[in-house]
């Protein structure tokens, strides 16, 4: 099994994490998420790189590098999923290989979370599960790239 | 790891499944599907039961069936996820606990395929990754009841 | 005092009443609502049929039944309120005399509940009294019949 | 059975009943509702006060009273239902025990009509039954009343 | 001119044409349709199949089947045309052949007629001509069958 | 001719006229406007009579009795053409003759003032005319109220 | 009092009128209609020109004809009135001084109706009074236009 | 069976057809539909004429001579079908008995094909069946026109 | 530093204040509040008169009074905010220098209080801090009238 | 560079340019701008017919001719391009290569005028330029047709 | 009097002030605001950092570290206001103590600024006060805070 | 001919030209573009600045700094075109004198594109001829500027 490369980009106010609201979003913070994602991608061999912006133009940055090199997509957009047409591009643009991801399950939350600008250019959504809406996350992209690496052209 | 039970249900015309259309559903029939379910059940202790029915009705039937015995539900309700109050309440009156899963990523496709009434009140949602979908839902309902069950009261 | 009939309908989920969610429902089932109808059917001196289905089509062609029969209908289709013209079209097409009930206020819940397609094609709406609501639309569609019986031709 | 206080509240055009269009309203008048009202009042051991007016205000006015002084209210807000936020946060202001009715159905009557905005704070809407509809929310409501008298606290 | 397979399928309530209101649809019944279905079918070598049925899902199957058969279809979904997508799904997966008709002018009903979620599936839409809407429609599918089947592959 | 009574009523505000923005609306006030209406109304063998009120209230108890009176009526409903459905149901429930007037072209203003509620209960609108408006009204409603009285039974 | 100028310009279909539908129109023809406009244009010293087509095209050129003479428009631009623009931009572009009339109330039929693309650049809008809004009309213009000579440059 | 006349109109572009796009279109051109319908209409002994325009006041003239003169007619109305308000009121002005077809399947395009102005004053609808579409619907009026000359008065 | 007046009208249901659910509103009165404005006016050096009402017409009426006396106006116009186009008026026919206040985020609270009809014609809006927002409002206005009366003309 | 022909065509009531307005429009008449237009043509080597219409049925025409001649379009469609779906069909239909221009900026003015039923079928939009958006237009066109004709086949 | 702190975010193209526009927004530059804003909280013991940045990100990092420090915000968000669901979900994930203020009275403009995405999350809101929405929006939110320092755990 | 200078801003993902998608955008880079516009500005004797950047707020301050110098913009804001309310203000607050250009034509494509924010506040738009279209804005701008600038004061 080759080894393959995904980054997992993430967007604004995930640095929040952890620090505020419990109740909610329970006691983990961005780099406990961190850290189970690279436990699994060592399961997976796959090489994974891990960021998180608050800026919408930081992150169409990473995620045209991510496509032009030929790396997979692990996405939460958070707020932007649902603003921003400047991601939906880069994705398209870029030709980038990507799953949207949320901790939680945006149906169930206020009506404008429902829509989401990037996952008509995403191979699939995966929402609700928490951390491990990441580890689902992975594992789809992975496969998927595995996929198309053994396609015959 | 003690064994849990999970009903995998599918809804209207999914039996059409590798029938039709191979260009873009793939040559995998549903039966296919069940396999590799079964596979996967095997893996993680899970007894599976699959289903799939035309009828709104039997579908409501079998998730108050799977939610009062406190079976996990994966969920493929096809064209009913659009239209179907029915089903939603099934969910919501029976406390099941569902992931909603679509072979294909539905937000990419009409415009009446983007609203689902059934996601507000499952645990969460995995779409566009083909058969794949059945078994990271597989694998997130079964986590999921598991942390339940761990949970102190 | 002549004995009329009614059939009293109910959609799907309904049978799901008292086995779950007692803080919202009661601890009240179909069955305790049934037999407080026919107790005030008796009072009444109505001949009561009272039913539940999950599925559309069988509801259908209950209405049918009672509209050609001349029986009069306390119709509560739970979901199906919302979304079946079918029904809406049972109840027109066989002229049949019904009182449109719910248990709870569904103009207090979500949005997509405020829209009845039935209630335009009944006499009259009841809803918010929970048990009760069955027993003022059997009260309300007994006296509607018992008005027709008796208007000079 | 303890006596217990409902005000019927009369919203605009009700005192016109009766003196047009008897074709489609009949040839009561609201002074032969109010009759057909007390003496199921005393039947039911209610005291109750029977008011009509055009003013929106007036009946901000009347509800508040009811409700601060723990009577029930019967509400036929007329056009009112359709339009007044200042009703509706009257009922939920004051705490009152209402219950909306209607002569007329209302959802078989123009679009701008569904729309209850009055509805939401209410206990319950009964509509559709002509004075019948006056008689079945006067049971409803001092229904209701006893209940929640009853209730420990 | 070879012997080709058309199904007849009909909707919710279409059963109940002739018993009443026939002011509106005349006092033919389903059964006399279908004496002048068969007759029609007789001239044009047509084999034909009638049936009817309240439920979704059975209509689903059967659409199913004559797709997966090459059978063609006229289909007077009823009410079900406004709010199925799994009757839409079924023609689309099976690949059927099929006609929409319709008995009245639904474009001059109410509002909620006006859009048909299965007409975008179909070969096309025949509406307004009473039960000849089936002749025509048996018509205009014998004929694009036959274009098929003389098409060179 | 025999003399015919109109009520001319004008809503909310309109006694503000002449006393501010002159640069719109003119330097006329109500008071000039009723002068010569009244002028008008001697041409015209009418016998008038003039108020205004800012209460919704007020004016459907005003719709009322002209209605029930068989008066005529010439109505400028201000801000409450556009909000009040107790207006609207005031004439049609008392079968008022009225004809609506403003005078500006309120269709050239704000879009929440291009719709009317209570146009579609009266026999015209005259809109945009500064105060020939009432009188263009006046004759209009003069006219109709004698070509009633004089269509034979 | 000198002689000012209208052009009184009919849209499409008002050429029907009085051949079909007297129970709706009445028996009178557009000729009728141009009779009276004629006699009143006498009264008025109004030299009246009166016009109709059914094509937009023509009557946006007679728009252009009327507004760059300086002569004054009574205009039923019948459908026209609900979908064009180009009717509108005539009007505003030629500057012409306009009055919308409408034999019925257009506010009282069909929604597409009530939405007037012309009356924002009309003076004002006379509707629902038969032949009579053309003589309301034509003196509601005539006394614009003598208000507009006398002004003060 | 006595001759009867139809008029056969075609609206914008339609003189376009067979000229491009034979890919879509076929490569038939209006005269080689004209020659089909003319066939037709011999076997039905209906007198036929055939016309085509660009101009909707054009259509709207011809409709009107179709109405009065009590011709039935078959309109395929082209763009017009979707934006002219004015080709509805001539069918409805000169109670022409009138079927709108289309070749393509309109509803299976732009959404803003999918409204019909014109169909809700039509007997029937029938599209997307080609050329076939004009023969079908020379049936159909044909037809219709003979039950209402055979109708008793 | 002159004495300016300033009007602090309240709408309907403000009267309930402090007597019903002190969870949300607190258990402030009315006239504690105003007790608080009178305090703040007096450091000032604002007069104020402070009123209440639950009629429509009755705060049309005052808005009209304060406007055409040069005094300024802090408005909570409760419901009326969201459903009075007469306020509206008479804030800009009266040419009142207003300021609206209200005690809740309206933002924060059901959509149809996300509206307000009198903001565009008021200097400026305060909403969600209390009785404080009065007192905010109270400096507001009267900056506002003192930087007016300070400009030179 | 070979000669190729453009027909500018200009839609309703740009014949009025110059005439009136000139504050907007400035002083420039449709003659201007087509002399402009010609000077231009000549530069580029491109043989230009310059034509102005009111009727939406002659656009059609001329659109056609253009088309099927291979005659590229600079097309102003004035008020047409908000509500012609016959334009766009004439653009596609006789796969007219075609630049939209608008003298003003359509985008800044009523929003009907934002949406343009016509861009879609042409190559681009140029808007807000006066008559210079011509001379942009007919450049573009121009460039696009030889790109064309010295494609590759 | 304990001193608070209180940092004043200005989002994009506020430090355009007073540089254009003097006749709609003044010549008071941000710096002017900044020094009344500086001395009012001198005044107020409130300790006060002053930024502004035209990116997104950069607010949004800027709100976390407000509300994770405890420090409270005076928000003007400028354009974003009506566009980021990122400012939102770090006021609320950061449990941000935040006033939103505004320059002008966004209500009174284009109808896309009437909506808040951050209105919601915020105590309250202040706008059309000019420079003074500021000192009135510091004089809330330190009270706010001081309200909470002083309630009772 | 005075030299003027004009800054060309590109928006999100035009960075990414030509190295993805050569089917569709071609394969033209930026930097491509550059060459193409540096050779028109020298022709025009126009001095070029050329820029791009992914981040909202990089724009606005790029914008902003033209505005305020007099320097002239070619505008491709791409995906941020249709959701930023930020870059509009900042063209409208500097004052700039802008052309939005668009290498496609966005009216052909996804509905969410045909929306521009930012046209109303440019002096005009040119979308869809490639690289062609900042050549024509180039032209644009640059005769608008000269225009302005030999204006009389």
């Amino acid at each position: 099994m080759a080894t393959i490369a995904v980054h997992v980009l993430n967007g604004p106010n995930l640095n929040l994490l952890g620090q505020r609201e419990p109740g909610i979003y329970g006691t983990l913070t961005l780099a406990d998420i961190e850290r189970q994602v690279r436990e699994r991608a060592a399961d997976l061999a796959v090489e994974v790189t891990f960021r998180q912006s608050n800026h919408e133009g930081e992150l169409v940055t990473w995620i045209q590098e991510a496509g032009l090199a030929g790396v997979g997509l692990v996405l939460n957009a958070g707020a932007y999923t649902h603003t921003s047409v400047a991601l939906r591009d880069a994705i398209s643009g870029a030709k980038a290989t990507a799953v949207e991801v949320h901790l939680s399950n945006v149906h169930a939350r206020e009506s404008f979370r429902h829509r989401s600008l990037i996952a008509p250019v995403c191979i699939g959504v995966i929402a609700g599960f928490g951390p491990r809406s990441y580890l689902l996350g992975l594992d789809a992209v992975a496969q998927a790239m595995r996929d198309r690496a053994g396609a015959p052209s």
